[in-house]
């Protein structure tokens, strides 16, 4: 009745007062979630961080309960709410390493307000859109009533690790999981400032080559005749991408699938301001000196092979005469359909050994396949309109985010098209130092999901 | 009187005898050098070691002085004995730093005596030969009589990083220095067991290459359109050599002087353990599958251009999708005639610009010219002989060692032809954790280095 009430006196006009007045004590419990540290790659605060998630949840009326399978992380599920539509929420509760520390400000897991930012590991990527979401599901409760739709939430605790286990999970859960639409992790405003959303995420492999040389280090002296691994790394690196960045992965690059003319005219129009990402990442000229629709095209509908990391013999001050026994590279092919991580692998393989390379060991690391939806689904509609009531512009659409993380596995799975959007900026600096949300964004992002709960209910804002 | 009537009655049995009654004394002076840390890089226990050197020479009855030049270390500059002939030997007092410590038996600074040998930093790498030598010198004269030749010395503190002030020191005591023949720091018995001699040293260029990319790590989604150093370094050091290990540097095969006929006869003739070499390396073929006189040729002959640590991006436990912002690889080059650390710098900085590799730094660490002197010379001579004297057997005569040191510093600035014999094993361990010589090897350079001082004299045995 209230809610009616409310929606016939011109909306949210009060649950934006509600929200706005309790940023504070908002902004607590998110630093208290950032604060425990939660790094999947080295095991670190998992379950201390799903008991936190998961009493959080609760105390937002979400009936939730965690869950493993096969000796898997505790994964949180959990569903409030009834109506005709079902909305699934996805978001994770492990953060990356917060290596290099040197690099970060403040201290990565003390959360530090500066400049209209909150600043630490994870805020960006993703606690702080799940703990939004949260709050925005309490304050739409408070201010307008029960919700139109059943919401089911899931929050995993390894996604920065590759979701080993999310698969084998949605499988024995599906029944917990199904839905209209799914509404993914994050989003960010682009370099102008605009709100964006997405309909998609570029898959992954990562792997690591490995190489072995002698039994142990050497003087380098004997280099004219001892095998040198760090050399046969370079060699073989050399033969998977080459300085135009064309990847010749033998069979690559067949397995593309090129955009259709309908996404190249949506690509056409979509805007991309290279030069406030040029003067994000301090450069002078994007790879290829390109820009414009072939700039788009590369970032959105190809794939890449990256080297994440490379270390071999001695790499402190000053110099060391040593020929190393061992050297490794870490490389993350981020992937478009076609591709999917097994046939990486089958054709990574099969090109090191045509080549000689058959001493590169290939330690597979995690994978994700590709997941790319209609911009046009139930849910991309419905966060559209929510968007453009929260920000007072349409959202810029983009067909698919660069990164990777295993929508492939939850949607795909089950059928579910997908649209992110959250509280992201252009220089988050996810995965990096420094990682930052606008407090701004994070306010605005409760504002805007409260809207999407009736936007995807079908009822007008 | 009482040497003339030695050398009648059969040579050195007295010199012989008089140095094994004297094994645990001279033993002891060694181990009081060692302990005493004397390590260059680190700058620990430089003038402390050269007043015990500076005492220990003067007892040994040389006229000894220690200088330095341009605020550089102490150098001991010493001359000793009367006749036709002058020798200067050459030996540094400092060490490398003993790290890694963990993967020392016994301490590095507490010499222990263990299963026939002396464990210790130093006592291969040069603290041991340099206190042989000054005992060989005073055996001689307390069993044979005065020397046969005048005998300068040349001992200096930062061999171990680099030399950086010896040619001015050179340059500025040339007169000190002058002799007809220079007796290098040290030698080995091969893997085989057997003496052998040398006759020349390597150059080394060190240099560090680094690649900047975005002014700080990014999420590796955007490497797509943004540039990785990493990428670029591969890409520049795949230039540099082949994988058929063929140095690729513009320019750097011309400046090979090739083996004349005569070295290679006497290369074909050189004795080298091929099975004892892949078994101390644990490896199962040489590089490019070599063996035989092809072998010997790349180590002898050929330089080396040797990736000694490479490093970017995430190199800890686990994955991170991470687009590094820097990337850096360090180089050393070991060089022959007509190699130089100055050509290699010019040499490298056009191949890379030729290429596009602009954006690749060259930092240069430190270099050695290469030093290379006949086989056939007096000193190398007069020491095959003091070695078949000593050991019974012919030396294994190289034509240089391959790894590098300050020979050219001394011997081509003022034109010595120099030789290299002592101590050392195939196992000995120099820059590594548990250096080590064998006690009957010390005494038997003390032995060979008596008689060396009559074959250099031009004396018959």
């Amino acid at each position: 009745m209230r809610g009616s009430l409310y929606r016939l006196m011109g909306g949210f006009t009060e649950f934006d007062d509600y929200v706005r007045a309790r940023v504070p004590q908002y902004l607590d419990e998110l630093k208290a979630l950032i604060r425990q540290p939660t790094v999947s790659a080295q095991g670190i605060g998992i379950a201390d961080t799903a008991r936190i998630v998961l009493d959080r949840a609760r105390r937002a009326g979400i009936d939730a309960s965690a869950r493993s399978v096969n000796g898997g992380p505790p994964t949180i599920v959990g569903e409030t709410g009834r109506g005709e539509r079902t909305l699934l929420v996805y978001n994770h509760y492990d953060v990356q390493p917060p290596d290099p520390l040197d690099e970060w400000e403040t201290p990565p897991f003390e959360p530090t307000e500066r400049d209209g930012h909150l600043f630490g590991r994870g805020v960006s990527d993703n606690k702080g859109n799940l703990m939004a979401r949260l709050q925005a599901i309490e304050a739409y409760r408070a201010t307008i009533g029960e919700l139109p739709l059943r919401v089911r939430v899931l929050y995993e605790g390894e996604e920065e690790s590759g979701s080993p286990h999310l698969a084998a999970f949605v499988d024995a859960n599906a029944d917990r999981l199904r839905a209209d639409g799914c509404i993914w992790e994050a989003g960010y405003k682009d370099a102008a400032g605009r709100p964006t959303i997405s309909c998609g995420l570029k898959g992954i492999a990562y792997v690591e080559l490995r190489v072995r040389g002698a039994a142990k280090d050497a003087h380098s002296s004997v280099a004219t005749i001892i095998p040198n691994p760090a050399w046969r790394l370079v060699w073989a690196l050399a033969t998977l991408k080459n300085d135009r960045d064309e990847i010749t992965v033998d069979g690559f690059a067949q397995e593309v699938r090129q955009p259709t003319p309908a996404e190249l005219g949506l690509l056409e129009r979509l805007p991309f301001d290279e030069t406030a990402m040029l003067r994000i990442h301090g450069i002078s000229r994007f790879v290829g000196g390109l820009s414009g629709l072939a700039l788009k095209r590369k970032h959105f509908y190809e794939p890449t092979c990256t080297i994440c990391g490379i270390v071999s013999g001695y790499t402190g001050a000053g110099s060391k005469t040593v020929l190393p026994a061992i050297a490794s590279a870490k490389i993350d092919f981020r992937l478009v359909p076609d591709l999917t991580p097994e046939k990486v692998a089958t054709l990574l393989r099969a090109h090191l050994d045509r080549r000689g390379f058959s001493d590169v060991e290939i330690v597979p690391s995690h994978g994700e396949r590709p997941s790319r939806w209609p911009t046009d689904s139930l849910p991309a509609r419905a966060a559209a309109v929510a968007c453009r009531a929260t920000y007072g512009v349409d959202p810029v659409v983009y067909p698919l985010m660069a990164g990777s993380g295993p929508m492939a596995q939850v949607c795909d799975r089950l059928g579910i098209p997908v649209t992110g959007f959250g509280s992201g900026n252009a220089a988050s600096a996810n995965h990096a130092p420094n990682e930052n949300i606008a407090i701004a964004d994070y306010v605005d992002h409760i504002r805007a999901f409260g809207r999407f709960l009736d936007t995807f209910a079908g009822r007008p804002l």
